[in-house]
């Protein structure tokens, strides 16, 4: 049985914890990506500590996924005495830096102009796929991607047409905004709301707090923002929790401007 | 083994004869599609028979499909003593107007506006098979249908798109056009030269062999031009025969003005 939150603190950390996603590695790269991404930042292992273990996370788990983060060339770190600090690679920083304008726009800019590209059925599927992973398209059907703006030069076997959408039938939306997407904006979005309302005034938000509620908001936010399509406004269903998610999203970090690193080893 | 001709008319008329399509009602059809189709044209039972006996077709044959012709509802006859006359029936004639314009176009307009219709893979499929079967489209793949115009109201489970096509591969244009309704025009665009380097000049060509002539055309421009595809240019490959045989069916034909139905019965 979990013991009650005794503060706003311990409340707002438990309501934001992602209830899906507790990798700690993972938890580390939104933590950096969100306050430590510009080269020269660096996270003190003892603030990297106090920021993460209010979740919930041991320190031999944060050891573990710092281990792993290190070999896989993510992060680096280094020691001064006893101390030791912690920092992205080039290489975590420029992958970091691939989906940060997408967490971080507040508006999306949906775009004006489309194109469809159609393989052929059967062995032509395959320059397909490889669109597919390779660019930001929504797969229609397994022979069928759409993507923003004009239709690129690609692949010679597959047919491409600009296009405009017409008629949006029940099962693209079905595919575009999946029941489960729906469903975790919505859980989101709620417990944005109950953190909201827990939240004190600025002031009485400490740096470290600051921090370990703007990670959660982040990491909990990316699940959600990486899988929402970037469609037209026809292929969402009416119902679309899409846009009050992120409104909420963006509230709540307004609130909890980012701390500067330096203030993270002051307490 | 087969004669040799001895005159013009009988090499033209083998030449001109579809090598793959002699079901005698189809000819009939294609007959009184050319020369009866207003309401009141009759073909007496003798001018039938003189028109299309020179083909090669047996009076049997001939009798064998006018009775099928009007079991089907297509033709009916009429007797006065010993004469018979033909003509089509409100349907027949229906059904023949239908398909005279893609016939008689000597430059098809290929229409500045497409859509596209996709269906959902599986069950969904049979929402546009009902499309392909009813009007006139484009099959890209089993799930996408190419039609002419702005994209209709159609069936809420067709996504539609208004599309301009930008990149056509090679695999579309082999849907498109396949190799073999190539060689069907080619070979009909030769036999029509062939046909006509032998004619004689306008005055020597009587109205019975007029009527034997366009008859053979147009049954055969018919299995080709229905199958045509009506698409944008950018469909068609490069060495595509289709205008050329256009071209020359309308040539031919031009030098074999449509007899009066009373000329037929005056021999």
């Amino acid at each position: 049985m979990e013991e009650c939150p005794k503060t706003w603190f311990e409340a707002c950390a438990r309501i934001l914890t992602d209830p899906q996603n507790q990798r700690v590695w993972s938890i580390i790269m939104s933590l950096f990506g969100d306050l430590a991404q510009q080269p020269g930042d660096r996270l003190t292992g003892s603030a990297l500590s106090r920021i993460i273990m209010p979740v919930g996370i041991k320190p031999e788990a944060i050891r573990v996924a710092l281990h792993r983060l290190r070999k896989d060339g993510w992060i680096d770190s280094a020691r001064s005495g006893r101390a030791s600090a912690h920092f992205l690679t080039d290489y975590g920083r420029a992958r970091s830096a691939e989906v940060t304008p997408r967490f971080y726009t507040r508006r999306p800019d949906t775009p004006t102009d489309w194109h469809l590209l159609i393989a052929e059925d059967g062995p032509g599927q395959s320059a397909l796929d490889e669109m597919l992973l390779t660019a930001e398209y929504f797969s229609l059907a397994r022979n069928v991607a759409l993507g923003a703006g004009p239709a690129p030069e690609v692949s010679v076997e597959l047919m491409s047409f600009d296009v405009e959408a017409r008629a949006v039938p029940d099962w693209v939306r079905a595919r575009a905004c999946p029941a489960d997407l729906a469903e975790s904006c919505r859980s989101l979005g709620d417990a944005l709301e109950q953190a909201a309302a827990l939240l004190p005034p600025e002031g009485e938000i400490t740096p470290l707090q600051t921090a370990t509620l703007r990670m959660l908001i982040v990491h909990r936010w990316r699940r959600v923002v990486l899988r929402m399509p970037d469609l037209p406004a026809a292929f969402f269903p009416p119902d679309w929790p899409g846009p009050d998610c992120r409104s909420a999203v963006f509230r709540l970090l307004d609130r909890l401007p980012r701390p500067a690193l330096s203030e993270l080893d002051a307490d």
